[in-house]
């Protein structure tokens, strides 16, 4: 049921088509889901990649092509003609799909393209999809939808969707529109299994609805369809005339995109990138952070360098101790805002109130930590004036990052910037720097450095 | 459309709650969305709650229940007796709903809710419900589904659904089973509206279904919903034989947690918390990684002590920098590979090919943050053989870091054990320890410590 792919699969499969017996390997093939034969496209190397692809045609290919990565879609498009494309592909693709295959062709054939699509209210669906950004409602939803009138009555109505259905190749939803294409409501399939044929749509359709703008961020998007744990959600215009619907499968891909960046940004990872990107990419992507820690760690020197850190080198030996605690609570007291913000389980809370609660978590770790520290440095044997004062500063430290990993995100959510950010290498730099220069001051207090 | 609750409204229903004006209250909430009044039932005081919960009966009030938090739950069912639990809010439910709440209720009153449900099915279905793991696909599934025999017509096909959808709230599959109930896939909606009444079920169904079994992974059946963008899945027994059906919207909170607990181990944070748990569950998931980091800092410590620092004091001026950019750069690897182990996007690569990449990756950003801290120490003064010291240090620390990031979590992977744990506490912790030995070592070379 499920498919794993093996080298040893990989490696049959590219001997075959190298002794050119393509229809054993369409044979060897056929249990499998179109999805599984891209991932085996994505792997094989090209010549192999494009010579499988063209074993298969019409529904199946165009499945396959849009599960493609976008690497293996250039390769194999870019030996068909711009009426192949359209006549075998994006004949075959829902609007949403055609539109994200023909938004990636270069500008010449994007035109041929269009302009070779038999179906003209297809390529009109296409040509409207292109026109929304991609991070909108609109760049996600799709034209194809089941909608019927409030004055048909139910007989009608599935005969009007039989006609529809044609064109939907799977049936979410059924919309209810007036005359002038304003959605009303719902209709679910129960409803229409259980009404007589004879009654009218407008007695029986559910009028609370959940719908969306095409200029909504899709973030928002997602958002919404999660709280609302909606499948399929339609889009409308100003004028909340129907126009598309998006489904929750697209969404998904918007859930796990906003995830993964949360996840970079806690990771010091600043563009979206991923273990298949080249080594220059990834590089770019990952030296900001290290740039930032560079002039970081310069400060610090800096900082080190107007104490008199000589006369008591021993509080040298804690430095990593009390940089990796700051550095940690810091993060964890950020992340937790980041996350809070992001499901929206912060509630009514105030950012007075959250940061009353940072601090008692804050003294209940640090009084623990800073317990421990002055008791195992009086077991190895460290001046007891020196135990005093990187415990004290070890309290001060916690408190101190955990305060600022608070207040920071809530602050740049106020002001409608990314709280990620909070989680990012400028802000936890900076704890860093203050950190170390709070240790150094309470030495300086108690040790005159 | 949109609802956004705020603490002004709040106030107003708390206010009119009070006046005792129950209908207006019910009036002006009319026309929000059940997920909505659960939102508000959630920010009110517990009493003001319960009065605001009574309000709603038979399927709102079922459908507001699931959508409460945990502790809002609690105390909305506490007053409530076992015949009012099953009657009017059980018997509304879909068994994997019934069966969350029921699972929830002590266990005294769980029995005694479980006798007041007079549907005898409904009751069998959660109580077959109740015996799967809270993690596993059984746990996930419902058992209300659309069946039908490949034997029958469509026009049979048609009529019998007709009596199941009474039971079941959305269609999304219809599932074509034969007379031992074993699945044999699935009849689209399309399908069934395009083909005359008397053609048979058989005829017409599509044979490539993809299923699960009950005691299969919840993350398993994640990734597979989101592979093949399914939006519903069902789940059969080790005959095969159809047992329930798994819908999206639950998959896409077993996603989010998943996503959660990632960032969470890379934010070190140990176990699922969230903004707003109480004082004493965050300081427990947060004291680990502050322990560990008080180990490796205490070690840390102890490695110093070994080093003669004191003849060349400026080397302890960029401990700082080195540990920030050991850990910084671990963490980077580490959370690449995590994530690409998670998304699967590692292809084919072999362990030898990552760090090979890695290393590449290492290369460029050492020589770029070494050579910059060698000219920026230069020009700030400090003698040549620290600076000198210094940038060697960082480009070794850079590349170690790399590859111990890149390593350990591909092997943890290669040993069945979570990857994530490599951005955790652990690990970045012997990162720090390891990188500041390797630039005393080098201190030692070059000055002699």
């Amino acid at each position: 049921m499920k498919f794993d792919l093996t080298k040893e699969f990989l490696r049959e499969i590219t001997e075959k088509l190298d002794r050119q017996e393509y229809n054993l390997v369409k044979k060897e093939l056929s249990e499998l889901h179109n999805v599984d034969i891209a991932e085996l496209i994505d792997e094989l190397d090209d010549d192999y990649g494009k010579i499988l692809f063209e074993l298969f045609e019409d529904e199946d290919s165009a499945e396959i092509l849009i599960e493609l990565d976008e690497e293996s879609r250039e390769t194999v498009l870019e030996d068909l003609s711009s009426q192949e494309i359209a006549e075998d592909l994006i004949e075959n693709l829902d609007s949403d799909d055609a539109a994200d295959i023909i938004a990636d062709l270069p500008s010449q054939k994007k035109v041929e393209v269009l302009s070779h699509i038999e179906d003209i209210d297809h390529a009109s669906d296409i040509v409207d999809l292109l026109a929304y950004p991609e991070n909108t409602a609109g760049g996600l939803m799709a034209k194809e939808l089941i909608r019927v009138n409030e004055k048909w009555s139910v007989l009608r109505c599935v005969r009007e969707m039989r006609k529809q259905a044609e064109e939907v190749d799977k049936v979410y939803a059924i919309y209810v529109v007036d005359d002038h294409d304003v959605l009303l409501g719902t209709l679910s399939l129960k409803k229409l299994l259980l009404t007589p044929e004879k009654n009218l749509i407008k007695k029986v359709y559910n009028e609370k609805v959940i719908s969306v703008k095409a200029n909504y961020d899709d973030e928002v998007v997602a958002n919404i369809m999660d709280k609302y744990d909606l499948v399929v959600l339609p889009v409308v215009d100003d004028l909340n005339r129907l126009i598309g619907r998006i489904t929750i499968d697209d969404v998904v891909d918007v859930m796990k995109e906003e995830a993964m960046e949360d996840y970079n940004k806690a990771s010091g990872i600043s563009e979206q990138v991923d273990s298949s990107d080249n080594i220059a990419t990834l590089t770019r992507a990952r030296l900001p952070w290290l740039l930032i820690g560079l002039v970081g760690g310069i400060l610090g020197a800096q900082v080190m360098g107007i104490f008199d850190i000589e006369s008591h080198i021993e509080l040298a030996f804690f430095i990593p101790l009390i940089a990796a605690m700051g550095g940690n609570v810091g993060v964890q007291s950020a992340a937790i805002i980041v996350q809070g913000l992001a499901s929206n389980s912060l509630g009514m809370d105030t950012i007075s109130q959250r940061l009353l609660k940072e601090l008692g978590v804050a003294l209940l770790n640090g009084l623990i930590c800073s317990g421990l520290i002055m008791l195992i440095t009086f077991l190895i044997g460290y001046p007891s004036s020196i135990s005093f004062t990187v415990s004290i500063s070890l309290m001060a430290v916690i408190i101190f990052a955990a305060l600022f990993g608070t207040f920071v995100p809530l602050i740049l959510d106020r002001y409608k910037i990314d709280p990620a950010l909070a989680t990012g290498p400028f802000i936890t730099t900076v704890n860093d720097v203050l950190g170390l220069f709070i240790y150094f001051m309470i030495g300086k207090l108690f040790l005159d450095l």
